[in-house]
């Protein structure tokens, strides 16, 4: 297959935490057009096993290359780490997913080599991110908070309660004392609530994966000639393999705007749909 | 140390190749002062221990701390290889070396996915660039040529020689035959005879360390509110282990414009230097 300019990118995630990473997309690649995918039937990814994910990922990269997209983002943390590689081997089109991008800007950015991570467990527990960040810098310290509660609390609530600034104060009690001045988002739920965490962490630096994924794909477009010209202003579709209207209703407010259309498609529960 | 924005930035290699690393970053970053550093009593760094090169590679970097800079590059493959991550762990400037950048560029450039290596011969044999770049998109095949002979040749010769263009076409016909559509050019002695690399790679882009290093300089010192402000000019300097006339002369050709005044620093044989 021959890539061209004018395919879409295409963007998925377990569900509508990736919107926040096409938030970052839509901002920086105005002149794209953009197919995201919410696999809310499948949602937790977290629960399923490796090899699950990396065929159900497979299934939705093949969907969106029938879609007509020119390269694909991950915009979620388990799936970059389940089958981002796999993905790489076995598709056609450039495969960018998160982590590696942070943890590159996060080196890039501390000045007293002292970085700090607030990730799910899963996450943290991979190591992941602190292998990434001494292939980049070995003189680097990374000190990683696990948050087992914050991103459930977002999805479910209100991110200006009570008991979510509660979270965020305590979670974020170890950076301060360990005087980071960097510190990776490394879940995509988590810049809904930036400015709490802004106000926990002063004088840190913030690094997500949204924004460094979209100078990332921004690079790599515009090294392989793949941009679309400026000026036009390009289009979004939404699926999900869940209920529509739920993610649609959900979906609004991690993207900040009403999204629209969504179409259901791959649904099914994990079981059918991996056979 | 506090880390100030009028320090200079450290630049050191072996000889004179990393002078189109500096040629690169003097492009790129024209309000900034450089440190020079040619350890060319120590030439060539490719017949040495790593534990010997990472004692020579600490000894230079604190010369250049003495002197006053904000970051060091290490603009050669050998030394990065063996002493990046020590200098990294021990000292408190931040420190970037060749590779990484180069990999994830053609990484971030190839349509076909099929990425060309020229390098040295222990370069090749390290799998340095192979495992880099694989980390960032394991669906990258990367084919790499060693060619003992074309470095030796640039520096002794006149790069418009028939020997020379003969080795190129040799050297870039494996990578022709694989069909590569982008070629990391692993030794900066290889952008001296860059136009003959294009003629022999037609199609082909090429990627340099020298311009993907000072991408990553540039970036690693705007996120660290590092760099200088524009519109003045700075300042360079050099500095070298060996005889300096030689490496005035023989740098004037590689750096492509006349170096003034060399400093002779940290000279003696290699033996005395460690010991």
């Amino acid at each position: 297959m021959e890539l061209t300019a004018d395919l879409a990118i295409g963007v998925f995630d377990s569900g509508v935490g990736g919107l926040t990473v096409l938030d970052e997309l839509l901002a920086r690649l105005p002149a794209e057009d953009f197919l995201y995918f919410g696999d809310t039937a499948w949602f937790p990814y977290g629960e399923k096993g490796d090899d699950q994910l990396r065929a159900r990922a497979e299934e939705i990269s093949r969907w969106l290359l029938g879609q007509g997209v020119k390269l694909i983002v991950i915009a979620c943390n388990t799936a970059t780490a389940a089958a981002a590689e796999h993905l790489q081997r076995v598709l056609e089109v450039p495969v960018i997913g998160v982590m590696t991008p942070e943890a590159h800007a996060a080196v890039l950015t501390t000045r007293n080599r002292r970085v700090g991570l607030l990730a799910t467990e899963a996450t943290v527990r991979s190591g992941s991110y602190a292998r990434m960040v001494r292939a980049h810098d070995a003189g680097v310290e990374l000190v990683s908070v696990p948050c087992p509660l914050l991103a459930p609390a977002i999805q479910s609530g209100d991110p200006f309660d009570e008991r979510i600034m509660e979270m965020v104060r305590e979670y974020t009690a170890p950076l301060r004392e360990a005087g980071v001045d960097t510190v990776i988002l490394g879940c995509t739920h988590y810049p809904m609530v930036e400015r709490l965490l802004r106000r926990s962490l002063p004088g840190v630096t913030l690094i997500t994966s949204g924004e460094e994924l979209a100078r990332e794909v921004h690079d790599s477009l515009r090294r392989r000639d793949l941009l679309r010209a400026t000026g036009t202003e390009g289009d979004y579709r939404f699926a999900c393999s869940g209920d529509p209207a739920a993610f649609r209703e959900l979906g609004s407010r991690f993207l900040q705007m009403p999204l629209g259309v969504v179409e259901q498609v791959l649904g099914g529960a994990p079981e059918r749909a991996v056979g």
